[in-house]
């Protein structure tokens, strides 16, 4: 059971996953982003990969309000004005994991899975609450008191193998296991073309990335 | 924060947030049940309740498949048989709790809340893993972990009044606070003018909770 995005971390969680020998059944959100290509991104990512099964869940995020990735806030430009991000994003989705883990459990019991990945990283994204190893840790545990499976003794895992990976780190693993990563998308504000904006958080990071890898990073920027 | 389906139990732990003083902010869902009865059952207690604000969330539980409740699956009539319900209950639908708490903490967080409250019961609900107090207390300390309201040393809580509470002790307490029960519905399986069958698990909880309580059962039975 794969938390799949479509951009650089999931992809590389799913091939992990896909190395490690399971079947992948990929899990998407649509949740109110304020683009869908990232939605296309995962569907490529997952015939890429091969998965068994890849679901789309919608979602309305919106509906709480609280985020720039879900409102009609300007997303920052940190690639613009050149500052670091505030301590706690406001890209930060409240609660977002811990909705996102929730589903991927109900999907993973639905289909007798026991393994949940997910691609958070606590090196990049420190800022966010529910990429640290102590909210993984309390999943899992959480999950096991959850879950049918897991009264039953079955033993969940939630897997977060990139969460002490920088993106440099997690390019050079998903190229070793093959990953195309000019399928992924990981843009907050696209171009109605799709082309990445080159300036937020998200493509700032991408960018470093791949310049840190030391390895051409094959993203449309407009 | 409360969650309200519409139920005995969710209504009465409204009135029981109420009386603490607190302002309602409720959250129901759409999750692809048989019948949308409930969801009018939670907007008529909700208005009889006064709450602050009444937020439907739809989500499609029918993607993962795996209980009577979401799927094509016949429920259960424990009424008509007689029969014990299984240990873990076929509308047993996988991880909805979490989800449902899940949820329920990015709506808290997006209004600056900190209680929630779920009308869980570990006395007549045994079989659901996730109605039992280890659950919910395992969701409260991942909650304080996933937020940036917890990181920043948010006092979350996560309050289920009824979780020591028979169904009759429920009803007693709701009528003490003014819970008008003819408002809620409890039945998995209504006709299509919305009376209950009086022969599903949740109906027979509900027949018994009201004898055992010594009051009328304001409920329409087909």
């Amino acid at each position: 059971m794969v938390l799949l995005s479509g951009g650089v971390d999931s992809a590389t969680t799913a091939a992990i996953a896909r190395e490690h020998g399971f079947a992948i059944f990929a899990l998407s959100f649509d949740y109110g982003q304020r683009h869908a290509v990232e939605l296309g991104a995962a569907a490529r990512v997952a015939a890429h990969l091969g998965v068994a099964r890849h679901v789309l869940q919608r979602i309305d995020l919106r509906a709480f309000g609280g985020s720039a990735l879900t409102d009609a806030i300007d997303v920052p430009k940190p690639g613009l004005v050149g500052e670091r991000p505030p301590e706690i994003p406001i890209t930060y989705v409240p609660a977002r994991n811990t909705i996102f883990l929730a589903f991927a459990l109900a999907y993973a019991e639905s289909v007798g899975a026991c393994d949940l990945f997910i691609g958070v990283s606590a090196v990049d994204y420190s800022g966010y609450p529910d990429c640290r190893p102590a909210f993984i840790d309390a999943f899992e545990r959480l999950a096991r008191l959850a879950t049918r499976a897991g009264v039953e003794g079955a033993d969940i895992r939630i897997h977060a193998p990139l969460i002490h990976l920088s993106k440099a780190e997690t390019i050079r693993e998903g190229l070793r296991l093959g990953v195309d990563y000019s399928l992924t998308h990981s843009c907050y504000d696209p171009t109605t073309a799709g082309a990445a904006c080159g300036l937020c958080e998200s493509c700032v990071l991408r960018k470093r990335g791949f310049a840190e890898a030391g390895v051409p990073d094959p993203t449309t920027y407009a």
